[in-house]
């Protein structure tokens, strides 16, 4: 088969895009990586980590590779080998981050010396390398396995792959962050009283591997899953209309955002800047434009000028566009700047109780624009895509692959997006290494002035990657009630042949009145609420013996505390690990064999409701425990910025962001994967819950 | 029209319901009343309440007579009557419940000197008269509009009606109850340092009528709203199947429960008892067998012995059995009997960011049993009614009116339900005015005694109001799709005999691949988080004017203090009125408009849509709602109970409980009224939405 110049765009814009990944990561270890001092800390976050991946790694393989087998042998072999090339990119695109985000950590701890430019620079070059290297990984992934078997469906399992990395790295990172951050704080900051980041404080080590873990890569994997679960649900639907000019047409969205974002991270210098705020946003925007640029070419050369072309046109600029809307109103719920922040702030002076509500009210406020955004995309792309339909009968099809391409294009600027997010853990992590190093008030300032926008950039990305997993999500739920149905119909004369008419069509009732689907909307409903209440409470378990670990070292060598010896970090990383494993696995069985189960029993169609059910409550509960929580974090700040730390006021607002670590970093991230994951096993699972219909 | 035996049965029940409440309440009058300063306690708190009540009064009359025109004329004139039935009713249910329950509890208090039992059944007795009566007020407003007008469509106005005072009462008493009751212990008990329930703080009176209007007239006005709801979709329903025999079926049911309610409350006497709990969970385990029975001897007489007989007997009884799983399961998350509770406890020594964290967390655990209950009924109801369909294509129907008479034979236990909850709000009424009074230690006790069995019924009937309100929205939902369609049939050769075949299916389809029940779930589970937000930051700007009035008394009077000049309790009782009804109409807004704005804009299937996922997000929130705040207060009592008043730990346990406040009774059992008012709206305006298709 000779590669079609719309096969050879995307390979070719995943290999660029690795090319200047590689170009980043090439000039950030070129810098200088400090003192020994300082190498010392950095090798010891750079081992840490890998232990924990190597922990992790120990776990997935034998379960990929089983997993492997069963899908290949009972779902069919390229979905096995699509399952392994998911998994296999994924993790290495996880690999990739952990060790260039180290590597910029320590020199740009090192470069604070020169300057806001330079350490930003290294920031940004670090994360943006991660950020191009992780969708070119999708990218290709998807236009290799397309290219060779070119039905989607056969490739579907590529998702489980993504979905069962993410669940590792994004929900066990999560756990591990913050099981770290709050044992190490426990003890630390209100026991010892020693500050943060210091090297006397046994979890030290291990809150700095977490921001790592958690925040750089377990983000980058919940986009990469994201972001093959779009392309294969619009490919799907795409499949359906039928027409060839429009099959490649989700990867070239791809390739086209991603191109707009290797140019985006290129107008970011080293100079010298105040502010580091602004270049972030021209870069963002100048990706944008360019990414709605070359859809426009991509739409004329191999789509045309008809009606059609411009429907599909439309359908993602309505996804770029949304792209900074759900940024703004994030933003606005959890930036010091505006009032609901404000008022949490306020709130602290009375007292725990008004603190903790006003948090909890404005998170749930903030659902309201954040959701109004998303339905009016879906229904101004579904409207114009589905006027542009040749007949009325295709009308629905035309709609919602318009609705799917909306959320590829808003995925397509994931490279710029995610280089914009991963230059804050970074940035956190140098902070770290100068306060740990003593290196002095004007270095951890100009580390503080980066680190604040890199909470800002956190807080946002968090809105995009739950904006995108809802919106990837409700594009996999059409693919698959689409699959089903296609099942059920190819073995209509055979396997169903015994059917009535009318006991058939039933199999493939997918309305409101099938108590089925009633059932599976209430069962996928329940299903964020219980993974929600069960990674809280996983996160405050292994905080528990994080902190117990801390108190002995305390206890077994009192000179910890003076300085004179070093504390076991491993120790604590492997606490931290093992916890973080122990608690995952939970959330993974509900969300793997939730789906499963409730197909078995009750058919394709309690699936779909159980699908759709967790996409309600799961972006609704996403968006309030990040917001609320970013928003109690923010807050703290405020109340120590306006000079009132150690004051009552501040200890109240401690306690709020305390109480926001597990739901922005843990429950509200693992929900984006756990509504993802249900997906691509349903579908992946679809002829299974068919055959067994049949029994 | 000669009555037939089966409309006889229901009219008789509520008749004697009606006596045998009047009894109680003669029974309840005749008591002595107590000293002259209990009875200026007393009269405080009924002048309160009724100046609550006349200002609600004169905003909901407009508003009914307004609505009752706009329903009769645009709707049909049957449907305006059966509102204004059903609003009057509903009010004058309130009316009752508030007087008797004001009565009720000065006698108990009065009868403490001689012994639990005498007060227990003082307690328990005026509230069966709330509870006998409010359910009978339902059954008869029904029995006969649906009598007069034989079509169950024309008087589906009386759910409006229902939902319209339950909104004022439910929500603005639920706003009312925890301004007060937050405001007078903020500066009561944190600032002066006095007593709960001490005469020299101004908002005690106010949070006693809090009591009464939010927790006793409240649960009130929720249960009769989802009576009223659950016999109309049944017999919407049922009407649909078209047999005779089985129209009458569901308002039997609900004859027979209460029938059974009334024995079960003569089970309880006034001998003197050392444990309460006893009596009451004998008393409804009376009714409950008696209900079964009752139910087959109906089924028997009015339907036969066919399997379509046994398969509605059959859903009937997994309703029955349904409440008290329903309450267990409440039960174990809210008891301190239980590790749930003890849990929360515990993480108190740990501070405020654990006891927050651990109580959010059981609430959400709580949701998976809740869940699992509920589903499994739907599922059994449905699939034995299903079965019993005399052919395949009629399965679907005999379905959901199984799962309807689910619902309906759990509310057909309201009399008992309510009786039990009802005594509560009047043993913790008592309980102030034996504090206020000074009556002694002994008699608080046996106020206390009976108000800690009190708290556990009034947690386990939110689980209790809960189910119901969701299984009632499940078949006022289903009977909302069948009206639309009718609707659309019967205009289909005038109207729109100007489209397409296949246009004219797309407005009836109600699968999940149709945008507009994509857009409609998403708007619909956004509604539950935005209310929620809205009443919490209600309750907080309430509660905050209520402790500026305090202090402003205490400021103005120093006296007061020191309880040599009465505080001014009137002016409180105003400022919680004014606030409650300011901050209600925020939320009535969005609960009445958003399906009337959704359905005009995208036609019927996205309000189905909005209504399920109201009802997807809305039950478990509500569920973690009223549960996590009931096992922060039981927490709280339990570590009162070992003797840890004043520590720190009690401190933390406290602000827990401050926090549950508005979470359990505001917040929470708001969710339920609003789920069903969305549907009664809905309901009554689908013929509008459809006319607006046509333009």
């Amino acid at each position: 088969m000779e590669l079609q110049l719309e096969q050879l765009i995307p390979i070719a814009a995943a290999i660029a895009s690795f090319a200047v990944a590689a170009g980043f990561a090439a000039w950030v270890t070129k810098q200088k990586a400090g003192t020994k001092e300082m190498m010392d800390i950095s090798d010891a976050v750079r081992i840490g980590a890998a232990a924990f991946l190597r922990r992790e790694m120990k776990i997935i393989i034998p379960i990929a590779i089983g997993l492997a087998v069963v899908i290949g042998y009972f779902i069919g072999f390229s979905n096995g080998i699509a399952f392994a090339v998911g998994a296999a990119l994924s993790a290495v695109a996880g690999l990739i981050s952990l060790k260039i985000t180290v590597k910029a950590a320590v020199r740009a701890a090192n470069a604070t010396g020169s300057g806001i430019g330079k350490t930003f620079a290294l920031a940004f070059r670090g994360g943006a390398t991660v950020g191009l290297a992780v969708p070119a990984m999708a990218l290709l992934a998807l236009a290799l396995l397309f290219y060779i078997f070119p039905d989607p469906i056969t490739i579907a399992g590529v998702g489980i792959g993504a979905s069962l990395i993410a669940l590792f790295i994004r929900i066990g990172g999560g756990i591990f962050t913050k099981a770290a951050d709050m044992g190490a704080d426990l003890v630390g900051k209100v026991e010892a009283n020693i500050p943060e980041d210091d090297p006397r404080n046994p979890a030290t080590i291990a809150d700095n591997v977490g921001d790592n873990v958690g925040d750089a890569a377990g983000m980058g994997s919940d986009v990469y899953e994201s972001y093959i679960v779009t392309i294969l649900a619009s490919i799907l639907i795409g499949a359906l209309i039928g027409l060839p000019q429009i099959m490649m047409y989700p990867i070239l969205i791809g390739a086209s955002g991603l191109i707009a974002s290797i140019i985006g991270t290129a107008t970011i210098g080293s100079k010298n800047v105040s502010d580091v705020m602004g270049p972030l946003n021209r870069s963002f925007y100048v990706s944008a434009a360019i990414a709605i640029g070359l859809n426009f070419a991509f739409t004329y050369m191999f789509v045309g000028t008809n009606s059609l072309a411009m429907a599909l046109f439309g359908a993602t600029v309505i996804g770029v566009i949304l792209v900074p809307v759900i940024q703004r109103i994030t933003d606005y719920y959890t930036n010091y700047k505006y009032r609901p922040v404000q008022e949490i702030q306020e709130s602290a002076k009375w007292g725990y109780a008004s603190l903790t509500l006003m948090g909890i009210i404005k998170g749930m406020q903030s659902t309201g624009p954040f959701m109004i955004a998303l339905v009016a995309a879906i229904i101004i792309s579904f409207s114009i895509s589905a006027a542009s339909a040749p007949d009325p009968s295709q009308a629905l099809l035309y709609g919602i692959f318009g609705t799917s391409l909306t959320a590829m294009a808003m995925l397509s600027l994931a490279g710029i997006v995610l280089s914009i997010d991963a230059f804050g853990p970074i940035a956190d992590n140098a902070g770290g290494i100068v306060e740990m190093t003593g290196m002095g008030e004007e270095n951890r300032k100009v580390t503080d002035q980066i680190d604040a926008v890199g909470n800002t950039t956190k807080a946002v990305t968090k809105g995009f990657a739950i904006a995108s997993a809802g919106l990837a999500a409700l594009a996999m739920i059409q693919a698959f009630q689409y699959e089903a149905k296609a099942f059920l119909t190819h073995h209509a004369e055979t396997t169903f042949s015994h059917l009535s008419p009318e006991s058939f069509a039933k199999l493939s009732d997918y309305t409101l009145t099938n108590p089925a689907i009633i059932v599976g909307l209430l069962v996928g409903g329940l299903i964020p609420f219980i993974i929600t209440g069960q990674l809280i409470s996983g996160v405050s378990r292994a905080a528990s013996k994080m902190v117990d670990e801390v108190r002995r070292q305390f206890k077994a060598d009192p000179d910890i505390l003076t300085g004179k010896s070093k504390p076991d970090y491993a120790k604590c990383v492997d606490i931290a690990t093992i916890a973080s494993l122990r608690e995952l696995w939970k959330s993974a069985v509900i969300a793997i064999s939730a789906p499963i189960v409730l197909g078995v029993l009750l058919g394709p169609t309690a699936v779909a409701g159980l699908l759709m059910g967790a996409v309600v409550t799961g972006i609704f509960l996403a968006y309030h425990l990040a917001n609320t929580g970013g928003a109690w974090d923010n807050a703290k700040k405020l109340v120590e910025m306006q000079g009132h730390k150690g004051t009552d006021e501040h200890k109240v607002a401690v306690v709020g962001d305390i109480i926001g670590d597990p739901y922005k970093d843990t429950a509200g991230p693992a929900l984006n994967t756990v509504i993802k994951l249900l997906n691509t096993v349903a579908i992946v699972f679809v002829s299974a819950f068919v055959a067994i219909l049949v029994l």
